[in-house]
């Protein structure tokens, strides 16, 4: 139950059991083919899209190293651990970021996001996380920072690494350039590959990049027309990502992200009912990341030790600053009503064993309330 | 039968089928600690060794992004498809190539590269491709090359993407800096992992640079310290790879180098018995990339697809400009007489299915003879 790798589902773990294919012969362009028509359908584009082999970070980097010669000056609201990362990653690539700095447990504004463009005519690119998977937290406008960016000619870039699938997400329709996401979150797949949207206004300005070569999104296009990658694919992952993003299409885009919406709800629920309070601020509270605040003389490293021995089940601890003083829950993937009241219980027992009282019953029943709400 | 990705054994595919671990908890740490300690083993090192979720251009991409701030004009022998690659990620990384160019099907010789040296003084590095898979050809003087390194105090980077553990590669004996090798090739794993090790020199030139992330080499060690990566790893495949180097370390490495040049040599005289000329002159030969000239009148596609559909047998094309000229073998990974002998037998239909006429018997006790030859 940790925020990404999550747990994969056994049909796409037989999947990496396939006999490895060349990756330069028909078996690989016909696999790349029903990936990417599947992945267009998770996306919700009708631009391209491309798959490394790297982890979110790498996409991150992908992006980023892409565009800082075409759009070198990007605006980062930025309130959390991947946040800096993002950051970080821009002027490691030779880009100016401009940074918006909100109070972690918070969230981007409009407000904040007019201002700092008005501020700098410089400015040609917002490059923000959706999904901040150090704080549970997210933006909750996003549809309206990509139509200021519509508006005012600037890329969006969007990272969606921990959300994708698991959240609204509508890539065309929000005006997002480049969303990248990576595969050990909400698509049930096992880590090591990243999946980038890439917009025909993304393009234009990624044609003026020089300083990439394993991240070259021209060269992926390139290889891409012949349905092919320019470097040697990670082929039982591509074998995983096929299966988990059928998966994803016979359960419904809609229904996964419903199922993720309650299993989340469900966990917050349970967690006040027990007397915990989330670090987020409700109004910004994500879809798939609970991050939850540890009650006073609990310590993180006890407190996970006897979660994962005791009771088997295993959490993330903080971030960054963060390391410490919260827990975070991974609600995500292959999350269904059983693993939430498994982790509820769990959650409960741990606690109990270290001197602080929840109150197991209304917990459950906190969650079991949102489950039976929903299935009327 | 391609050179890479290799066919993978059932221990090692079974392996990633372990369930999807927390890369910050104590049985990655312990996964980690049994790979690095063996895959130090196979680079032959005391030095440390790196491992990136990405394919083998990505390692490549590391070494060189690493270095290009502190060693910015570095010495590029060129004989090859990867040789170009390489070339190009050193430009695209912002360094200054100076490029030793090698007809291809020959090799780099020790004359050409202390010529280079004496000829640039601001030459502080030597980049090559150990084993260059487009055209079967290898540096057959790298131990003096790395002598040379040493006594002239340059950076030596090799890439060896396609050859470790299938050729002679005591990477600290023959003073080698940054060594780059794929999971796919040799080491008998999925694509998706590279390999590097790294020198106490290296790293005072790596210590200069701030162009990197994803491939921040830094940031790789000073999370290896903890037993983690500082991205999120693609954990099936650091499963395989753990398996795969244990196997390795159970037929030791010196068995797995004698195989692998049994068996190249097996199909070198079993070709040439056919009729056949490979294309690479013999002195450069690879120990593991069989590349092969078309004889007359055969087309590669024709030929190549009769293999596939009829004998079942893979093999590649040629690559860049050698397209349609050469055909290629890969002897690597799960390689033995078995798969030898079949791909000869196989090579033999296809070419008389398209008219020409090898000599079958011939050919086959060729390779026999190799074979039976070692066993005394």
């Amino acid at each position: 139950m940790v925020p990404g790798p999550t747990n994969v589902p056994a049909r796409v773990m037989r999947a990496m059991l396939r006999p490895i294919i060349n990756h330069r012969g028909p078996e690989f362009k016909e696999l790349y083919a029903k990936i990417l028509e599947n992945a267009k359908y998770v996306f919700q584009t009708k631009g391209d899209v491309m798959i490394l082999t790297a982890s979110g970070t790498g996409g991150v980097e992908c992006a980023v190293s892409n565009i800082v010669q075409g759009a070198n000056k990007i605006l980062v609201p930025n309130f959390g651990f991947f946040g800096e990362r993002l950051r970080d990653n821009i002027v490691a690539m030779g880009g100016k970021p401009v940074e918006i700095s909100v109070e972690w447990g918070k969230g981007v504004t409009m407000d904040m996001i007019e201002e700092a463009v008005k501020r700098d005519k410089d400015i040609k690119a917002i490059a923000l996380v959706y999904n901040e998977t150090s704080t549970g937290t997210k933006v909750n406008c996003l549809k309206e920072i990509g139509e200021f960016c519509d508006e005012h000619n600037l890329l969006f870039v969007v990272d969606a690494i921990s959300v994708l699938a698991g959240d609204y997400l509508p890539v065309d329709d929000w005006h997002i350039d480049i969303c990248i996401a990576g595969s050990q979150k909400c698509l049930m797949c096992p880590p090591g590959l990243s999946l980038l949207s890439i917009s025909e206004k993304a393009w234009s300005v990624i044609e003026k990049s020089t300083n990439t070569f394993y991240f070259n999104l021209k060269a992926y296009r390139k290889y891409e027309k012949e349905g092919q990658t320019p470097y040697t694919p990670a082929i039982p992952l591509y074998f995983a990502l096929d299966e988990a993003l059928k998966m994803i299409k016979e359960e419904g885009l809609e229904n996964s992200i419903h199922r993720h919406r309650i299993c989340a709800e469900a966990i917050y629920r349970a967690v006040e009912s027990m007397g915990l309070v989330p670090f987020a601020e409700e109004k910004f509270r994500s879809n798939t990341v609970i991050a939850i605040k540890y009650p006073p003389k609990i310590s993180d490293s006890s407190f996970r030790e006897i979660l994962r021995n005791k009771y088997n089940v295993v959490i993330a601890g903080g971030q960054g600053k963060l390391k410490g003083s919260i827990f975070r829950i991974g609600s995500m993937g292959l999350i269904t009503q059983a693993e939430v009241l498994q982790v509820i219980g769990a959650l409960n027992m741990a606690l109990s064993d270290l001197g602080f009282e929840p109150k197991f019953n209304d917990s459950i029943s906190a969650a079991r309330n949102v489950f039976s709400r929903e299935v009327k």
